[in-house]
This record gives structure tokens, sequence and C-alpha cells, in this order.
């Protein structure tokens, strides 16, 4: 347990040197051109953007200044070094450090859809690798209610690598699209952080607990260095994280989870991501209007945000869209005003959802209403993956 | 030697990947704000800066791809899976992933040089730790002639880790200091890549050959990615390749000796590049005064180039410039011209000395003839590798 506490230590260290060193690096960013103007202010100063890029850059070389302590002990005895385990935190680094150039490349570039899609595919394939080599378990245990007709476990053989790479993309622009209001991309990332990480302390005394004392050299440096880019990012934000960091922060979460094996408590933790989603999905692929930006409106009169809306024309609705709002308002979950020729509705965020059930408010509030259900959600998960885990599965 | 084959076939497809996408991608650099203009040409229009990115990304984008294929034996018998050999492949593409993301902030945010020194430095830590568990040899072997007094090999411990760190500093910014007309970065990394791809085939049949294949398994699927940039970046530049490009080329050439163990006729393929470092030397260390820029002078009447000169004020000059003055005097290594006030001097590189040894010529020729004074080397250097190393060591 020694390197736990080293690396905890180093983290602190981490948070220190990023918190310091973000200041220092906010003019470069904006000298470069890489700033954004907050549509959520009345000032329309430059604040740089893509610092997300810092935190990852020292979270990284943090892992690396801790190799030689996670194995320490192994290279006083090189006959028996643990070679896969090695292999295991390179593949999670290679992987991370794939993510964070193209975060970088993408906020510097802005590149396409389908360039976004593949490469954190292409990024999590030497942990796709490492997996096969070192576990190859491709198997679900199956509910005790239906292991009647399953059997105890289903092997799914090859789709669990389709799985896991699906888990990677998922995760990188799951954060991403629940985003738009200062400090919510980097609040939620340090509530799944914590979360994560409250689960391997809990698992340390287990069976497995290599595998969550693995996590913890992996999640300690990420949530240390994303604490401080927290500090600077928190509301009124005096940088803007950019993509970079949710590619960094989804990747870390799926790379945790895949080779510590709780992918689907790691999923567990990402109930308002998913929520979001699905409740994107009909704006997502254009079956209802979707505006270039989704973020609630600034009324900087009131300085207090308002469901932003879209509009859709009468003629352009189809059956599928038509159905899609009829659901929708059933279940209350839109704002919708009709007149003759068109529909408007709030744009299909949860951000928007907050302010629509809650009324409007400031944004520092909309953003700890925010952060406080995705608490509320991993208490949820603890209580999926605890108790009522044990009425599906053996303990 | 099946898979030296895929691999020969996988960077054929990389060359023609990247030679496609480098013109779809130009444009989308300038937009960003990553352009440069050619000093040596009348047109004044921007050239996409930092393409070295692109190159790379598809070199790394290939390697991963050529994991499952170089462990395809080992997949098939999991028992045996050599976790060394991949825990080196994945140790190796991380430290060229970590570069390829400095370089590219470099060149996006123009970093200070502390960082230029430090971050190669930490990149390479995963690159020694493996070669620490791995093969943790540190001695180097003695000359015959010398084995009386110092034994067949000396033992130098903890700096030959220093050494290998050192290495990797060196690679990354020879190249960098050897630039400044088209096509030259590039071309005398392909000739450095072709001599030691020339130099790994030879030995492929000798009891090193997995080290060898090792270091082709890298080399290849670079170069294929390095001529296709090639091809974009001579003369008349379409692309500028940027520190990018520098700082990836020279990571990837010290991964390979390192990890094959090969480093010290890495380092005899790098003869030009020594040569111009200890020119520079004076330069660099500001003893005698550098100019930011160093490159030839553009005389756009003729379209040639002219050595580019520095100023030196007499009531500056103290002992040690007045010295290197008279040394290089001496050995006819610099053109100076003196007035009552000042000198001025060359700039101190090889490529304004070409321009005062063989006279004034256009950029075109400028860059033939050092990339042929790079190949001449390259066949020093082989041998002084082959019949004159027999000479000193046992074969």
């Amino acid at each position: 347990m020694w390197s736990i506490l080293i690396v905890f230590l180093l983290s602190i260290v981490a948070y220190w040197f990023t918190d310091g060193l973000i200041p220092k690096l906010r003019d470069l960013f904006v000298k470069a051109g890489l700033f954004g103007v907050d549509l959520c202010k009345t000032s329309k100063s430059k604040v740089p953007e893509a610092i997300g890029v810092v935190s990852g850059c020292v979270f990284l070389v943090t892992s690396f200044l801790f190799i030689p302590i996670a194995f320490g002990n192994g290279l006083m005895d090189r006959e028996h070094f643990p070679h896969n385990e090695f292999a295991e935190l390179l593949a999670a680094l290679l992987s991370i450090c794939c993510m964070l150039l193209l975060g970088f490349a993408d906020d510097v570039l802005d590149l396409r859809w389908r360039y976004k899609l593949l490469l954190p595919t292409i990024a999590s394939l030497p942990l796709l690798v490492v997996y096969y080599v070192n576990f190859n378990s491709t198997s679900f245990a199956v509910p005790i209610q239906l292991r009647e007709w399953l059997g105890t476990s289903v092997n799914i053989g090859f789709l669990y690598y389709v799985y896991m790479g699906m888990l990677a993309v998922f995760c990188t622009n799951a954060i991403n699209i629940l985003a738009g209001i200062n400090g919510l991309e980097v609040g939620q990332a340090v509530v799944i952080a914590l979360s994560i990480i409250s689960f391997n302390l809990m698992e340390l005394r287990g069976d497995q607990y290599k595998a969550h004392q693995f996590s913890l050299y992996i999640m300690l440096p990420y949530l240390a260095t994303t604490l401080a880019l927290l500090k600077h990012n928190w509301y009124p934000s005096k940088v803007f994280v950019g993509d970079t960091f949710c590619y960094v922060s989804g990747m870390t979460f799926a790379v945790v989870g895949i080779l510590s094996h709780f992918s689907k408590t790691v999923l567990l933790f990402f109930i308002p991501q998913v929520i979001n989603f699905v409740y994107s999905v009909p704006q997502i692929f254009h079956i209802i209007p979707c505006p270039r930006h989704r973020l609630p409106k600034y009324n900087g009169e009131l300085d207090i945000l308002q469901p932003s809306r879209a509009l859709i024309p009468k003629q352009d609705m189809g059956f599928l869209s038509n159905l899609i709002l009829k659901i929708l308002t059933v279940l209350r979950l839109v704002d919708r005003v009709e007149d003759k020729e068109s529909i408007t509705i709030n744009n299909l965020t949860i951000i928007n959802l907050f302010l629509i059930k809650f009324g409007d408010m400031t944004e520092n509030k909309l953003t700890i209403s925010l952060l406080s259900f995705q608490v509320a959600c991993s208490c949820v998960a603890f209580l999926i993956r605890y108790p009522m885990a044990s009425y599906f599965y053996d303990s």
C-alpha cells in the first residue's frame, strides 16, 4: 500500500504544479489564437481555450515519473518482473496520450466528426491487445433469475472487444455533449473520478485488489490535475478546457474500466451523461432541427440563464418527429410553444431541462444543481452496484 | 520474416494515405493560423506549418494497427506471449506519441527552450524503464588496443541511462538546427532512416536479428510516412513540417537505437548533424552573436541563396570569441570581413559553409548538395562500423 501513498503525494505535487502552470500559460494560448468568448457573460474578453492540454500533460508526466515507483519491487527482482502489468500501464498511458494529442489537434484544427469517432477507436487498440493478452475474458455474468435459460455466463467473444472499443468512444463523447456552462465539464469529471476512486478504495480489500490498485495509480494523478483545472474553470471561468479535456477524461475512465474489469460500474457513474445522450438523440440525429449551439441563453439584464430553443417549421414535421414530440410532451420533458406555422421547443439537453423544471437561474447555481444531480446519480449507482447487485448475482 | 513483409505492405498503404491526406488538410492548418511565409521565395503566400503532425499521426496509427500482426504468433499461444517485447513496442510508441504531442504543442504555442530540453527527457522515461527491465546492460565494449588497461568492457552504470536520456534530447534537437531550406529536415531524416534500415537488413541474419526486426517494425512505417511528407515539402515547399517533425524523427531514431542496442551506430549516421552542432556551438551559446534566423539570405533577383552573416562589434570581443574566430580562420571555416569597428562572419551552420565553399546556388541545388553530403557521411559511417570496427573489436 506504500505505492498508493506515494502516488497520493505525487498527485498533491501535480495539483500545485498544474495550479501554478495554468495562469503562466494563459497568455501563450491567447497569443496562439486559442481563445473563445464566454457566451454567458456580458464581458466579451478573450478566454484561453484548450487548457485541458496543460492538466493532461501534467497528468501524463506524473504517471511517467510514477512508473519506476509503481514497479519498484519488480525492479529489484528483475527475474520476476511483472511484464504483463507493466504492459498494461504502458498501454493505458499510450491510449491516454493519443487522446491528448487528438483532442488538442481537434481544438486547434477543428476536425470533422468522422475523425472524432474513428481516432478514439484506434487509440484504444493497444488497450484491447493488452486486454486480449492478459485476460481475454469476454463473458458477461448472467443474473440468477435468467440462469435457467442462459447458464451462469454468456460468452459474447469478439463482440466484447467491439463493446470495449465503443466504451472509449462513448466516454469521450458523453462528457463533450453535457457541456457549455462554466465548470460543468470539469465538475462532472471530478464527480465521476471521485466515484471511481471511492469504489476502488472499497474494493481494495477484496481479491481483485491488484486491479483496483492499478486504477488508483491512474485515477489519483488524474483527479489532482483535474481539480487544479476546475479551480481556474469554475464560474466565472478564467480558462476553457476544450475538447482536449473531454477526450482525455473519457479515455481515462474507459481505460481503468477496461483494464481493471469494472467497465459496467464505470458506466453506472455515467447515468446523467446517458440520460443527456438519450434525451439529445432526436437533435443529434437531426430528426428535430439542431442549432449549432444548444447551451442556455444568457439574459444579461438579470444575469441569469434561460432555456435556449429550437424552431421546428410545421411543414418539416415528419411521422418520427411528431411521435417523438408527442412522447416528450406526455412525459412532460419538453416546453413547447405552438403557433400556426411552427413549434418551438427547448433544446434537448438536461441543462435546458433543469432550467424548465426549476426555473431560470444564475450560471453558478445551474452548474451546482447539475453537479448535485451527478452526485445523487453516483449514490444511486452505488445502490445498484452493492445491495441490488447481490439480488441479481451471487456476491 | 512474414511480419516484415506485412509491415512493408502496411507502410505502402501508409504512404498513399499520408500523400492523400496532406493536401486535404492544408487549408485546415492555414485557417487555424498555423502557417509561415517562405523566406527564400519572392512569393509571400501562406504555407501551412507543422504538417509533420499529419505524417506523425499516420505513422503512429500504422504502428497501432501492426501490433496485433507483430504479435500474431504470441496471440495464438497466450501462455508464452512475449510480454517483454510487447512492453518494448508500447514504450517506444508511447515515447514517440509524447514527442508528437510536445512538438505540436511547441508549434502551436511556441514553447520556451527549457521545456524543449525537459520534456524529451521525461518522454524517454518509459523507454529507460523498459531498458532497465529487459536488458540493463550498461557496459561499453573496450577496443582491443585498450583492453590491457581497461579490461574487455567498462560498466558505466547509471551514467548509461543519462547517456540514453541525452541521446533522445540530442537526436530531437540535432535535426531541428540543421534546417531552414526546403526539404532539408525531411531529406536528412530520410537518409538517416534509409541508413538505419540498411543496417537492420544487413544484421537480420546475425544473432541479434530480433532486435533488428523490432527496429524495422518501427522504421518502415516511419520512412513511408516521411517520404510522403518529403513529396510535399520538397522544393518549392507546399507545406512546412514544423518542430513536430524534427521531434518525432529524433525520438524515433533514439528509440530504435536504444531498444535495439545500436545507439552508437545511430550516432554514426548523425555525423553531419554533429558537425553542424559543433560548428554552431559558438553561436548557440552566444559566445558569438546569434541572430534569430541563421538560414541563408535569399537574392530574389538572381533566385539564388547567399550566406547570411552575423555582425560582431569589436568592443564586444572577448578572449574566447577571439580565440574561436582565430581557430575558424586558420581552419578556413569562416568567411570574415573586417572593418575598423566590427567583424562580420557567416552564420555558423554547415548550410552557410556550403555556400561559402561551393559558391552561391539555388535553394534546390543547396538541398541536394547537403543531402549528398549526408549520404556520403552514411557511407563513411558504414566503413567505420564494418571494416574499421573489426580492427578495434573482435567481430
